[in-house]
């Protein structure tokens, strides 16, 4: 039995090759090829116009590199949402460093969703008339900047189908885990008992859960705090507008 | 003529077919094929020991998933450092989404130095004796969780390499771009001059190169305010410093 209708990236690239690349192996390959999910690398070249196949011009105003062809990348997007339920419109990104950072939270929407298509720019930019024009999305997964997109889009899409219904199964766990309570997880141990000379922590095998679940919950706290003091901020901004009494504000 | 040291991605990984993966490819794989970089991923389970080669074990304390072995992943880290030149120790990371935010700038001393020994986690976590015993940089690419460390490791490794000597060529440009000065990058635009009706500004085709200047800084000053807000209020605390007068603090 297949899923009728299974999370689908489309993926808009001058290297389809790298597609699905890592995503092919391991947890997520395991559910492409169970048909958990779909992807679809679409070759931007195959819609240049020209006899050589250009994709890019030199920038407007001058400067290094190359610009992406808005005429090229347009046609590239309305190729791929021919066939396309207009009923189910999906979200359309473009991995870019200009982008809102890429969040969990943002994650778990586009897993929720039919699935996203996807731009990866290459060059020094894309041509801003087409991301106006075809509304893109622009997303960045992090403050460095990457050769293309394509590696951003594997990340984006790992993220998201190790999200979708049966992909994970027992091998993890999407409830416990960085970011899911706003704080960074706190610290593993495993077998051997004895590691050069360190033990376990020993309150994690003294069999008390709550006392587990008390040391967990500080080292989390304490973790963020050293690490990465803007969650902490928001994590106890949250903190602290729960705990505000309602009356308070009421009277 | 080959480089005789040239930079090097060591990566730990129980995936070790996903590399090069996107890396063989284009500017990354053009430059790998050059000798420009070497990339060596090694098995971790190689490094079990039983004759299940089992590399993870439950987490002491309770809890779903499966934790990374100490023992497993030292022995295959020490491994992986045999040979190496004592004198040019080089960086330890682990892709983890605990780690510290990666930025620009270190992926900048990354690429100065010999390439860093990567190790790519996966299940729940890693066992935190290791990380302290073989002093592990938990290095975090941003605030989504994979399904395991590799794809990070690709985006680290790809930041990298674009930035070694003889990578880039004319291809692209290192210096103007997102994160060079803290902000974000302005729009680009290239020919056709009209698309779907809308032309490419007019001070872009004006010749002036100083309002071609004035107009793009612009453009990045607005575009970081509007999206980054963080990036933006750093950039204005540099801005604010820079202008300080030093003899104000002096007397």
């Amino acid at each position: 039995m297949t899923n009728p209708s299974p999370w689908r990236a489309t993926v808009l690239t001058l290297f389809p090759e790298m597609f699905p690349g890592p995503l092919g192996v391991s947890l997520a390959g395991r559910a492409l090829a169970s048909g958990l999910w779909e992807i679809e690398a679409r070759d931007i070249r195959a819609s240049a116009t020209d006899r050589h196949r250009s994709v890019d011009d030199t920038p407007a105003g001058g400067g290094p590199g190359m610009v992406l062809r808005a005429d090229v990348l347009a046609a590239a997007i309305d190729a791929a949402e021919i066939g396309q339920d207009p009923s189910k419109a999906r979200p359309r990104l473009l991995m870019s460093p200009r982008g809102r950072p890429l969040t969990q939270a943002r994650v778990v929407e586009l897993a929720e969703g039919p699935g996203p298509l996807i731009v990866c720019g290459r060059f020094e930019g894309v041509d801003q008339r087409v991301i106006d024009g075809r509304g893109l999305e622009e997303v960045s997964i992090g403050d460095y900047v990457l050769s293309g997109g394509e590696i951003a889009a594997l990340a984006l899409i790992d993220a998201c189908v190790r999200l979708l219904p049966g992909v994970m199964g027992k091998e993890a766990s999407g409830t416990e885990e960085s970011f899911s309570d706003g704080l960074l997880e706190y610290p593993q141990y495993t077998r051997p008992q004895l590691f050069e000379g360190v033990p376990i922590p020993a309150v994690l095998t003294s069999g008390d859960h709550a006392k587990v679940a008390a040391w967990r919950r500080a080292e989390s706290e304490a973790l963020t705090a050293a690490r990465r003091p803007d969650l902490w901020e928001k994590a106890a901004n949250r903190r602290t507008g729960q705990k505000t009494p309602k009356n308070k504000t009421d009277g």
